[in-house]
């Protein structure tokens, strides 16, 4: 019989983007344990965009940071994940993902607990990204990720985040030299066919999109396919799909657990409010909610519940950055503050204009 | 003993800043009376800031527009008052005030219904700008509009617009020129104060703050002082101050009510919950809804309930354009849509980081 | 025998985008005959982007303005052509080009003078820009513009600014109904398009392409076919194509004259001393320079002469505004101030990160 | 007698703010020796304000580099200076000077060798920041700094680079329970001040200014005091004055010397072209040219050359960021490539909208 298992989920403000202090204190003070961090999620104050380089710098600190604490490899094996822009008053955040022995048997709860998978693919060839390879390669990692977390059915998967790879000028060279081009050499376009491709992965491991119904064609172009639980993001750093899975599992235990909805577009309040009440949590700063993790975007229509957005036609802000403001506004009212998780460039994340929300919730 | 009057405000999409079309097809189909309109407030697509064109260009073509309909002198009086910033998912959208003659006697509902009084007060002098000069014309000059409005008092106000002046290099020179130099020189700095005066004089005009409390030293410095229900913006384009009150009196009838709220952040809900819970309203779609007109800003503190905003830090994005976006996000999630009037730059309106709400409702 | 004609080209500075009170008062002054006016071309202070409206507001103040003074189809025969941004030091400026009959004969002069040809092409249909139909009536009308202005050679053609239109949303739903979709939904790729297919039919016409060598597949695609003289700017108030040859004529006299060169890259200054060099100009401050006009864009290699540049990289900036920044600082240290006309957006305009200079200049 | 000394300067590109290879290649192959650093400028593609995290990535990178190559306290004393901001087609990259004993003797060219004297100033308290302490401190430095590169004459040093503190909120409290609060509290205000109070001191050591004429009140207020060879950045991560005088002297040899101009505006080609000329330097290419250092910032008069430029009205893009892009085209063509080092905030450096400009130079 395996283990009960205790997810813990720390939450740590962040000065800058290569402030690890907090975690380092949290540490020395024995609330984080670093061998047992699976993840680290950041939300850093870039653009968020293409040259935004807070994501590789808050890596750099806390790879040096976990070198401190454990051997090479075991750094290795933890996911790190940065969110670029905390636009509005989005709030610069740590999200520290451990597993731990359980302190606690399960007992009698309502929900099952968190539970936490990680599991990294192998590394794609430049002219698989974007392709129906890398959507099989995300579904088995999903699946091989839900395994490792005791997740049984795909009901109980609340949050997905991916961190795929791009191709690059040199990448789409390398393959086209080996007679087997890339997809796109345009690595801009390339980071929204690896998300999209990754979140179609997902949804095929969910069982929101049927095999059959998805395909090379559809990846970047048919926004009716989605998964309502997906958040990917692409970094240069890897070739690989680095694969967090957060869900509910019998199998783990303590006072954790979470639970998502999907917001139907930009203002869809009433999903988030469904969600809260839910989980019997008060809006405006239950301090229950231990994380809130959502995908925000701008609506390809141009529109929001009929009337006219801006955010396509801003030649000074990028659309991503508006988004991530807007949407974080609509959550942290419900929320109660803006340290929350809001990560844009949502495609097959959720519908056109809207987007996944998943929270992390103490129980009593 | 005078008429009974009625307000109406159209609400009207706005394709372009120059896109009036919508208001002269209300007009060619009766549903604005041109000879009526009081006011127009226009939520224009521009940075909101400094070399936002699109509030003279919205101006422009609003004036030509009423030429066609109105002698000059008339076109003269109305006010026009563009805010600029649609940033998230915020529209562009017209609001059109007008003043008619009333259709039906008040009846006895339990709110009295929406007044508008207009009074614009004596050019400033550019020495005059951010002082007690203009605290004094403001607060004389809201006074008048409310008695021209037949709104008692000032507990029926719930939302007073002002259009300031500003000081330019040439108006600057011109005054000092006289001996008499203004309180600056620069020019952003003297919108900064104009407005801070503009909401103090509200604030004086509504006794929000005591007549010994404000001094020239308290203007743009002492945040405590402020009005709950001031929305000021300063515009190269007068000299005078232009004075919307919104508020109600039992002197009009009609469908149409106002109520207001302050926010004590740019996180707080529960404020405008508790507004719309006042009104009888729905969150998330309710269609009587007319409008709903709003201030928002980054806190000088560069904290939101204890966590850290980079907003004051974004060299790339303004202040001003972060708060609109976010706080934007948090009331359109209330009223279902982002055709909503949020305006930045909130010295003296609502405390530091917050600032006035107001919902003009329909009642059944 | 036709009469011989006279160029007046008159650079005046601007206050704001819609400030014509410069243009008005040279009328005033006698020193701009509105009758004589053939075109204006503006340097507003805008993005330059999709979201650019002081273009509309300057051409709505200036249509204002000469409706004063000429009827209402010779207002209409007036060429309009905005170009928004002045990043860097660019000046916000207009053009006033006129032709007056020639109060002097031509003389003996080493250069023919300075003259003007303007012609619009029937309107486009949503289904032809982007391709053949639009290049070939643009190459058409810059042969049209060129008869009229008495410009024999090619060779004598120095600047040819077109302005073309665009497919919005509206109008591709309409094409696609009549069952002739347009190449392109995207109106920001239409525009990249329409400017193509515009400069490669100024090629075509000036014999820098051969008809052969001009495919639909290589409007936008294959940059290595451009025309050393074209200026391209798309718009959406506008279905035809409105252009405006510069070039040098025997039937035109008077002191001005004009002459071209390329840059090969966005430093190649070496093109532009060679223009002041042939035209006995000195650098950095010679009077006789009536006007520079000039178009700059980011090589699309993301290489400068080896080195890496940034522009096409950055979020926060679009490349085409860096662009008319950075080219703007090369070309205005030569010309000694910069109110010179640089805009941006040079597909097929000049080679690939580099574009085409014409200087007007005075003989004593 | 002293060892003669020989200066090398390496110039190499960089892929990303942390991609310190091309030093690391460098010292593989020999051609540069890390115990002879003595600074390290970057010029890294941040926004070069508030929330640039490129300069601080690039130093954590090369401090991380240099760990591999030299003992932590001989880190230290390598000065690494990072100014944000590539506009335009601005390259990034490393300029890595070092101090080697002479391979060859002076010889006897007409200029003296390059020289390189770094000084580290001890701590400033918060309220020494922007005041004459920190000029006094500055000065003395920069002597030091003189004296230890053998640098006999100020008329022999041609760039001073300083890197100096600021007040945070925390310093400020700090220095405020003392009983000496800062000149400032506001972030950005104190780096302005910072400086501008370096810059003085610099001037002052050059003797540029005279000791009674620079006081409290003139820094940052009076620009009519200057230095024609500071360049001043502060930054948060140091309290002391890290200084850099490169100049020549007869006690170095080597190819490498060092000429400097200064630009009375940002179009003064001129005076770039004179130092080229008195350098015997081919403009638009010569490989002569080692490095390029220059200071760009936009004119506080909103004119250049009697025209207005819009840099300071511009809230989407910072002056800062259009001064270098322009600046940076002025001096690119002069230089034919844009991999110099142009960088922004130039208070009391240079004349208002106007900066230093220095060529390190390989003689045959």
């Amino acid at each position: 019989m395996t283990t009960l298992r205790e997810a813990r989920v720390t939450r740590l403000s962040m000065a800058a983007p290569d402030d690890v202090a907090p975690i380092e204190a949290a540490i020395a003070a024995g609330t984080i344990d670093p061998a047992a961090i699976r993840a680290v999620f950041g939300k850093t104050e870039g653009n968020g965009c293409v040259n935004d380089f807070t994501r590789a710098f808050a890596v750099r600190a806390l790879r040096d940071m976990l070198k401190g604490h454990l051997a090479a490899d075991a750094v290795e094996r933890v996911a790190l994940v940065m969110s670029g822009g905390t636009e509005g008053a989005l709030a610069p955040h740590w999200l520290v993902f451990e597993a731990l022995d359980a302190a606690t048997p399960p007992g009698d709860r309502a929900d099952k607990a968190l539970a936490i998978g990680v599991h990294v693919t192998p590394p794609m060839a430049p002219e698989e990204i974007g392709r129906m390879a890398q959507v099989e390669a995300v579904a088995a990692g999903v699946r091989t990720a839900m395994a490792n977390a005791g997740i049984v059915s795909p009901d109980d998967v609340h949050f997905v985040q991916v961190k795929c790879p791009l191709v690059t000028a040199e990448r789409a060279a390398y393959a086209a030299r080996r007679g087997t081009p890339p997809r796109t050499a345009d690595t801009l376009k390339s980071m929204g066919l690896s998300r999209g491709a990754s979140s179609l992965g997902i949804a095929l491991a969910l069982g929101e999109v049927a095999e059959g119904d998805v395909s090379e064609a559809a990846i970047g172009a048919d926004f009716g396919l989605f998964s309502r639980r997906a958040s990917a993001s692409s970094g240069v750093e890897l070739m690989s799909n680095e694969i967090v899975v957060l869900g509910r599992s019998a199998g783990w235990s303590g006072p954790l657990t979470i639970d998502s909805a999907v917001m139907a577009d930009a203002v869809d309040l009433s999903g988030v409010l469904g969600l809260f009440a839910r989980q019997g949590l008060t809006v405006g700063g239950d301090r229950r909610v231990v994380a809130l993790l959502a995908k925000a975007e701008a609506s390809s229509t141009g529109r929001l519940r009929g009337f006219r957005h801006t955010m396509l036609d801003d030649s000074d802000i990028a659309a991503t950055r508006h988004a991530r403001g807007f949407v974080g506004g609509v959550l942290a009212g419900v929320v109660g503050h803006a340290e929350i998780y809001v990560s844009g460039g949502a495609e097959h994340q959720g519908p056109d204009g809207g987007g996944p929300v998943a929270v992390i919730v103490r129980r009593d």
